[in-house]
This record gives C-alpha cells, sequence and structure tokens, in this order.
C-alpha cells in the first residue's frame, strides 16, 4: 500500500495540527486505535438509553387514557372479490363479525375518492373566492365611494383570459353548481366507486392492537391488515394497491433510487453540456437582450453550468417523496420516514464520499472495479479523508451558526409572511394560513443531521477538533429545536416515535462506515495491529442485531401490555368513526337509503 | 474451458447412449436447453399447487370442529422477575387478565421437572419390572411344580452384581418408596422449581391464535409467545432459555454444523489412521485370539478403515437432532424438521456432490480457490456429473427396489419382534411396546428423498434414463407411504402440514443446483447461449420467495378465520388444562394448599 499521500494538493494549517507528529507505523497509533474503539463503545451506550428511552416514551404515548381513534381502527387490505349476493360491506362485515363477533363495531369500505375530492376542492377554492371578494367589496366601501366597487374578474385560464364577471355573483353561482355536483358524487362515490380496502373499527384497544398484527386469512396475500394511523395520514389512493404490486413497485423504487444515487452525475452533465448560454440564445432568440446585459451575462455564465444539478438538487427531496409514495406506502408519516432514509444515503454517499474522494461515486467505482478489495475500497476513502478537514469542519460550523440563526429568527418566513400580509391576504382565514408554521419537515432535516454525525464520526479521532463543533452542533440543536418543536411548529402527523428506529439505524449505517474508514486509515498509515479495528464493524452489526430484536417490534406493532391500558372515558364509537370520513365525503344530510354505500352501519346480527 | 473429460474413467455404456451424439457446440444443445427451462417451470407449477394443496389441508385441520388443547393454549417465555410480594402464578394470571379479562382461562408455570422425572421414570420402570415378575413367577407356577419359582434378581449394576433379593418383593418396596418420594418432590417442584415460562390458557380458540401471534411487552426480550404444540411436543427444559440465548444458541450451531458439513472427513480420516488392525491389536491385547482367525481377519481388514464413517453416519441424525434440541428449540417437531434439513444439506452436499467429485468438499475447496469463479465452480460439477451417471442410476434403483421392499414387507421390524416376543416380552404391555411401529421418521426419510429429488433433477436432462426411475421412485413411494403412514406407523405429533415449507424450500434449493449445474454444464459444451440458463435461477429465486411471501405465514401461525370455524361442543378448560399436565406431576388426589404452586387455580377477580 502506498503512503499516505494528499489527495487534495497540501494539508492546511488545521490538519497539520493534528496529524503532523503521526508518521508511518508510529506508535502513538494506538493512541488513534484506542480512540476508535473508545468513540464506538461510547456510542453503543448512548443508542442504546436512547432506544430504551424512546421506546417508553411510545409506550407512554399509547398507553395514554385519552381516546384516539386510530387505535381503535385497523386498515385492511387485498379483501377478495365479492362473492355473488353480497355487497362490499355485507361481505367485510361479515367477516370481522365473525372473527370478533363481541368487538367489532362497523367498518368504512374505502373509496376512489379523486373526481369527489376534485369537486370539494374547488368548492373550498370557490369559497374562499368569495370570502376574499366579500372582503374587497367591504374595503372598498369605505370613504370616497359609499357603495364600493364589486370586485370583477376574468373566467378564463388565470383570470388573464375571458369573460368578465362579478366575482361574488360569480362564486355564488358557481358554489350552488358545485354543491349539488359534490352531493350526487358523494352519493355515486360511496355507492360505485368502493375498493377493495376497507377501515374497521373495534370497540376495545387491546383488540384493534392485536388484530393488527394478527394473520387473518390462509392466503397471506387476501384480508392483509395494519394499524390505522392518524385519520388524516392515510393515503387513500394508496390503499387498493394489491399485495404483489406493492412488493412490486418497492424493488422497483428501490432500483430506481440506487441509479439516481450512484449515476445522477451522468444526466445532469449532459444537460450542463447542452445549456450553455451559446445554445440557449441559439435556442430560445427572444432571451438575446436579456444575455447581452454585461453584469448579467457574468452571472449567468458562471451559474448556468450547475443549474441543472441546482434544481435537482433542490427537488430532490420532492421526488424522493414522490417515488416513496409510489412504493404503495399507505401512510404519510411512513411515506416521510421512507423519503428521508434514500435522502440520507444519497446525502452520506455524494456529499460525504463524494466530496471526499472528489468526484463522483462513478469515478471511485472506476478505481475500486480496478482493484476490487475491501482494503482497496476503505484505503480510498482513508487517503483523502485528511485532505477535506478543514471542508468539513467549515461545514459543520456553517450549518450550526447560520442554519440555527435562520431557524431560531425565523426571518424567512417572517419576509414572506409579512410580503403575503400586505399583498395578497384579505381575510381573516386567509391571514391565519400564511402565518401557519408548517410541520418541522423531518424528510430533509433528519438526513442533513445525521450527515453532521457521518462527518462527526469520520473526523472524530483523525481531527478531533471538530468533536466540540460537533458537539455544540447537536446541544444547541436540542435547544432550538426543542423549542421549535414546542412552540412553533405544528406537527401534521403522530408516528408515535417510529422515526427512532430509523434514525437509530442510520446512526450505526454511520458508525460502520467511519469503522471502515478508520480500518483504511491505520492500513494506510502501515499501522501492524490494523485488522484489530475488524470486530468493530462486526460489533456493531450484532449491535444493531441486538436491538432490532429487542425494540423494533414494539415499534412496527403496538403491544397489547401498552393498548391494555385502561381508558379515560367509554370511547364514543360515532366519533371515531366520523373522524375517519374524508372531508370531501362528509355530508350533514342524513340519507334514507344508504343501506348499501360504503359508510353504511349494517344491521348487526347476533353473534354466533 | 477444457472439453469435457471423463474423471472417472471411461464411460458405461448407459451413458453413451444418452449422450453419444452430443459434441462440443452441437446445435442439439437447443433440446437440452429448452429441456432445462421445461423442466423448471414444471417444478415451479407442480410445487405452486402442491403449496397451496397443503395450504388448503392445514386449514381444514385447523378449522377442525373437534376441541384440541393446542389451539387453546399459547406458550410464554421470558417472563421478567417477580415483583416483590406476587408469586410467579400472580403475576402470569394478573398480566393475562389485565390483556384478555374475558377470554383468559388460567395458567400453568413451567417448573424444572428433572428430578421429578427420574423419581417418575424409576417408578415406571419398577412397576413394569413387577409385572414381569409376577408374569414369570405366574408362569413358573404351571405343571410340575404347583408352587412356582419366585424370580430373583441382583441389585447391582445391570443385575450382575450385588445382593440377590425375590423380585416381586423387591419392586414392592422400592414402589412405596419411590411414591411417597415421587409425592413429595412433585411438591417441592409445584412450589419451588418454577421457571419464568408458563403455558396460558384461553377459553377461546381466535383469542388464542390471535395471541399467539401478537406482541405483548413493549421489550421483545421479555413476554415472548408461540402458538402451543400438542402437550407432548412440549420440550419443557428448553422453554426457560432466555431469548438472546436461544439466538445465540442458534448461530452457534448453524456455525457447528457448517463446519461438520465442510471438515467431517478430517477428524474420521484422522481416527481412521490409529484404528488399522495392528494397532488396535497393540492396544487390545485381549482381542489377539478372535483376530487370528483368518475369515475375520480379512473382513476386519477390509472394513475396519471405514469404521469411524460408518458410525459417524449412523449416528449423524441423532447428533443433529440434538444440536437442533441444544439451539433451544421448543418443540419436538420444530426440533425434528430443522435436523432433517440439517441432514439434506449434509447428504446433497457430501453424498450427492462429494460422490460427483469424486472426494470431499474439502478438495473441491482447494480447487475453487485456486480459481474463485462461478464458472469454475458450476463448470468444476458439470464436468464430473455425466461419468457418475450411472452410480447415481443404480442407487435410485437400489433404494426404490430394496427400500421401498423392506418398507412394505417390514421384515426387519418383524425379525425384532419376533426375536422379542421369544426372549423378552413376558407381559401383555412388553407385547405392546415391542409391536409398536414408532412414527414415520421425517428426520431421515425426507433428507434421503430429497436426496433422491436432486439427483433426478440434475439428471434429468443430461441423461433423461433416470426420470423413469425417479418417476416410478416417488410413484410407487406414494402408494406405499400412504399405506404406512394411515396402517403402519403412529404418529408421535401432529405439526398440521408445517413440515411442507420445509420440504418446499429443499426442492426449490434442489432445482437451483440443478439449473447452476447445468449452467456449467453449457458452458463445458461450448454452447454458445449458455448465459440464457441464468434467468433460471434467478426466477427460482423469485419463486421461493413469492410463495415465502404468500403461504408461508399462514404456516407459522394460525389464521384468525380458520380459527373462527365454530366448534362442535362447548371446549371442558379443565381437560385441557389437564393435558398439558406431565405425568410426572399428575397426582389423582387433590391438595388443600396447593395455592401458591405452578398448577393452582388462582380465584378469579373480576375484570375491570
Amino acid at each position: 500500500m502506498k503512503t499516505q499521500t494528499t489527495s487534495n494538493g497540501t494539508f492546511s494549517e488545521l490538519d497539520k495540527l493534528s496529524m503532523a507528529n503521526i508518521t508511518a507505523k508510529s506508535s502513538r497509533l494506538w493512541g488513534f486505535f484506542i480512540a476508535c474503539y473508545w468513540v464506538s463503545i461510547v456510542t453503543f451506550a448512548l443508542l442504546w438509553r436512547a432506544y430504551k428511552h424512546v421506546s417508553w416514551l411510545r409506550a407512554e404515548a399509547l398507553k395514554s387514557p385519552d381516546v384516539k381513534p386510530e387505535q381503535f381502527a385497523i386498515v385492511v387490505r387485498d379483501i377478495p372479490h365479492v362473492p355473488q349476493g353480497q355487497t362490499r360491506k355485507e361481505q367485510v362485515d361479515s367477516y370481522f363479525r365473525d372473527i370478533y363477533p363481541e368487538t367489532f363495531y362497523r367498518s368504512m369500505i374505502v373509496t376512489d375518492n379523486k373526481v369527489v375530492n376534485k369537486i370539494w376542492e374547488s368548492l373550498e377554492k370557490y369559497t374562499k373566492k368569495l370570502a376574499r371578494a366579500e372582503a374587497v367589496y367591504a374595503g372598498s366601501k369605505t370613504t370616497a365611494k359609499p357603495e364600493g366597487t364589486r370586485p370583477t374578474n376574468k373566467t378564463g385560464f388565470l383570470g388573464l383570459v375571458g369573460k368578465k364577471v362579478d366575482t361574488i355573483e360569480y362564486c355564488n353561482e358557481k358554489i350552488n353548481e358545485l354543491e349539488a355536483r359534490l352531493e350526487s358524487e358523494q352519493k355515486v362515490t360511496l355507492r360505485e366507486k368502493q375498493q377493495d380496502a376497507a377501515v374497521v373499527f373495534f370497540s376495545s384497544r387491546v383488540v384493534a392492537a392485536s388484530a393488527s398484527q394478527s394473520l387473518h386469512a390462509q392466503m397471506v396475500d387476501t384480508w392483509s391488515v395494519f394499524d390505522a394511523p392518524e385519520p388524516n395520514q392515510l393515503i387513500w389512493p394508496n390503499l387498493k394497491i394489491k399485495y404483489f404490486q406493492r412488493e412490486l413497485r418497492q424493488y422497483l423504487v428501490y432500483f430506481i433510487v440506487a441509479l439516481t444515487i450512484f449515476f445522477y452525475m451522468i444526466p445532469i452533465t449532459f444537460i450542463s453540456a447542452l445549456t450553455t448560454l451559446d445554445n440557449l440564445v441559439k435556442y430560445l432568440p427572444f432571451i438575446k437582450p436579456i444575455v447581452n446585459i454585461k453584469a448579467l451575462k457574468t452571472v449567468l455564465e458562471a451559474y448556468l453550468p450547475q443549474l441543472a444539478l441546482i434544481i435537482f438538487l433542490a427537488l430532490l427531496p420532492k421526488l424522493l417523496l414522490f417515488l416513496s409514495k409510489f412504493e404503495g406506502i399507505p401512510t404519510e408519516s411512513h411515506a416521510v420516514r421512507a423519503a428521508s432514509g434514500k435522502y440520507f444515503y444519497f446525502t452520506v454517499l455524494n456529499v460525504f464520499i463524494g466530496v471526499t474522494i472528489g468526484g463522483t461515486l462513478f469515478k471511485a467505482f472506476k478505481r475500486i472495479r480496478e482493484h476490487p478489495t475491501l482494503d482497496e475500497i476503505s484505503s480510498l476513502l482513508a487517503e483523502s479523508l485528511p485532505g477535506n478537514a478543514t471542508f468539513f469542519l467549515t461545514y459543520v460550523a456553517l450549518k450550526f451558526f447560520i442554519g440555527y440563526g435562520l431557524e431560531l429568527s425565523r426571518i424567512v418566513p417572517l419576509i414572506i409572511y409579512h410580503l403575503k400580509r400586505k399583498y395578497l391576504c384579505k381575510t381573516e382565514a386567509e391571514l391565519k394560513e400564511a402565518w401557519r408554521p408548517g410541520d418541522l419537515g423531518y424528510g430533509t432535516r433528519v438526513p442533513g443531521d445525521m450527515l453532521i454525525v457521518t462527518i462527526v464520526f469520520c473526523y472524530s479521532v483523525i481531527a478531533p477538533v471538530i468533536i466540540p463543533f460537533g458537539a455544540l452542533y447537536f446541544g444547541l440543536g436540542w435547544l432550538v429545536l426543542r423549542n421549535q418543536a414546542l412552540k412553533v411548529y405544528v406537527p401534521t402527523f403522530e408516528s408515535y416515535g417510529r422515526m427512532w428506529p430509523h434514525i437509530h439505524n442510520r446512526i450505526l449505517a454511520s458508525l460502520i462506515l467511519y469503522q471502515i474508514t478508520m480500518f483504511g486509515y491505520f492500513g494506510t498509515q502501515k499501522f501492524y495491529y490494523t485488522p484489530l479495528v475488524l470486530p468493530l464493524p462486526i460489533l456493531s452489526l450484532v449491535f444493531g442485531f441486538v436491538c432490532a430484536k429487542k425494540f423494533y417490534p414494539a415499534f412496527q406493532h403496538p403491544a397489547l401490555e401498552v393498548a391494555a391500558n385502561t381508558l379515560k372515558e367509554v370511547p364514543n364509537m360515532e366519533l371515531i368513526f366520523g373522524a375517519y370520513i374524508p372531508p370531501s365525503l362528509r355530508s350533514e344530510k342524513i340519507d334514507g337509503d344508504r343501506v348499501e354505500d360504503a359508510l353504511s352501519q349494517a344491521s348487526r346480527t347476533t353473534p354466533v
């Protein structure tokens, strides 16, 4: 093996500070070696405590004596064909009543809500528009013109073209029309667009918890169940996807994501090569006047080559979320977790390893293909690591000062809010909407923090000056984000700590990456006892395996001893059932003829 | 790659018959290629139908309206420490009553029965001995001596040394003594030797089925459950083994078995080298007179070198069963399945591949280590296969004629029975015992048949003359074993078809071995389209995966829709509970002070 070369030019001052005294075969490497074990063991201890704590938190949350609708329901998918002479509703009800004669309450058939949702959304839009127009009209009445000006708008594309109409009248008309359409569409949806999935309600928390983890049918690709999430978390269109199609989609998505992670630079390089300024002017001649401005031309020439990359990176989380939903994942929180996991691997592999090796993974592959040994792979990383210490130190510091500064001051949302208030918002509801802080954004925040974990791990022994920065980052992060989580952001869903096993595994993955890197580092330093590092990654895998065995199942399913806690009150099953009706299907009118539809209450027969 | 060489000398007539016309690059190889796909696809279709059928059989058996004790119980292991001021019994009862207030019946704490079993066994032994002595005494009374001779025996080792006593008196004495000891030991066992495992009974079949597959505790290594097997199947001493110890033991056993499979020849060669006739005479001089007999010497010289191997192979199934039980597997049927799986890999790897390559796997490893590619491995097999066609054909034919002949006539058990009847058995019970046919012996029978499956697969295209033999073997086997299973053997346990997924996977493994061999075969024949064979093993893996997803879970746990079938009668819970009391703990006397012991019925508190 070659001795350590500085692939990225000369070492900076900082690097010299931390590594100047270490030469190949130095006996001081024993210090590095012990530190390497120490970091791993401390990580294990802290991870173990954290997992235990989160598990306890989850148990406490699930034990809560408050009635939560999601604890009384399960979702069943892959319902087989309706037998002759039965409705879907009767089929589901009789199936579950046979198995749970005493605790089955009723079921709700999942329907295809595409059309009804669309109608409902435009109804909402016009209701808002009406409120806004009325506010504008009321505002215009005050001083000079006591009769005011009735607001008008054009009916065509984006309100730019078409006939000019009185907004208030137009909206009222539209609302009346849409209400009638909504009502008839609701009926059609509930009766004719039933899918082969259902939400099933039980009058007991323990039975629901037990049902959500039991095998119901002899053939596993029929009547498959999972525990219901909160009502607003259900991704209704995904519920109808069949068992093996879900599996197939999952592998397809994994394949696409793997391709994206490893080879994303190829299409981007290609697009960048095409979108030079000259090419753009050639194909889009109308931008010529803009390009001719000198200052703008300089900026464009600097950023245009990377434009495709910037757009790609900005859209990546959305793309990953889309892909995760495409997998057929039935709940929002799960989709966010899945997307966050994909983003983590992208960040670590491309940002961390990519920057370190000084190119994309594609290039690294080429080198590895020539000498395909574990040694080569890990020493490839280890050789390049020291050269990039300053870069990553700056990265952590920057994220720490600017990131948390922005986070705490919330200056960008504040500016946006004031701009909206000034120019856009006319009604109280609109102001409230503009003020809404949204949720914590796990999908991108967690992978970002995990990148810091990876960086701090990998430099913890080689350039320990990174540790205080890392400690500060997470220490301050705890204070800042705790405040933000408690007082600023509004969570859109509650998954009872299911994010933790996910984070735990990612931290372990970072730790293993660190251990392999250190193995390569000792190798390049010609440390005689390098093989003694090898037990560490094995230990990490065993640790991960033990944790997964001991803690994970309780995150997958609610444990029965937890669900068996007594409730504060007798659950109001009507309310629980009502919570799961999607807003577009809610109707105040009580219908006489709802016998056959997806929400009907079948007459309760006496249990056998 | 070399062209096909005949590693085992010249081809026999038969081989010439089947392969004479195929030369390298022959276009007739397309016929082989199509046959290769045809065999695979037919296998998939048949396996799918079989899995579906067995799944249906299992469902029907579990649906049965008869009350079966195992359908009303679950086994719980890894119970945490007893809290202060509670007995183990109260702990278990209150835990399950909280979760299942209406359907929990009662629990039975698992005890350490080692001592009590020993006493009970010697009690049984003396009871039998007494019956035998009385029969002998009665038999001796008849003609000349009307008063008869009272049988006597010696009390020492094997009845060879020690004081001579009257057997009937001696036995009566012993029985009285043991009965008293048994009673006091039963009390001690039930009160003081309680383990952290229990059998829990429910009054509903659905609840028991659901409970057996639900997560009970937040920490998964406490209160872990599985569905109870039949009472006589429970391996009591294994129930107390803790969660992570079980995992550890499992991996340890896998490791030992892998070592045994790959390197068993090393110790055996070593032992064989030591046990030459000369050596034996040297160390055991008293066998010299025997060795000097000429005929015997010839036989001994021929067989002694292989004696260690023969003994090893004869004991291997027992060793594997022991290892499987050592894993901590809690039921007999599961242990037999596990042992059978291990034996299968041993047979296929050593008998099939070993014979084919003409040595042990160890030798093959050497060659593979020199050229470690998939090509090399599969062509190693493919080159040697044709040379051994005759050997395996003879093997199948032999197993078919002699195996089924012996099976159907049961000549060996018949001889043994008559020998026993003549010289050993004196009482009715002993005669019955000698007549007992035992069970089907899955542990060795299934791997043996799987070896035939492997042989027929691997030669099906190269030497298709094996197919009629295979068809006859399994066709006749179906007739013979169906008869034997229905009318001869007495099953010792019923696992409701859980053996099938196991057999299914082994057949698939054989199929994949066949496909890889064919890949090597086409390679050695320089067939241009050889890579087109590669989709086959991938297809097999996907098929296995789909089957495992669709069918397997219903074999792991009882499906609820199956358990929900109505029963013929209201289950008698007293009887069900009683069935699980081990014979050594059964006692006719009703005790007043059984409040705190492992079997006591806790006073039923009203559910919360």
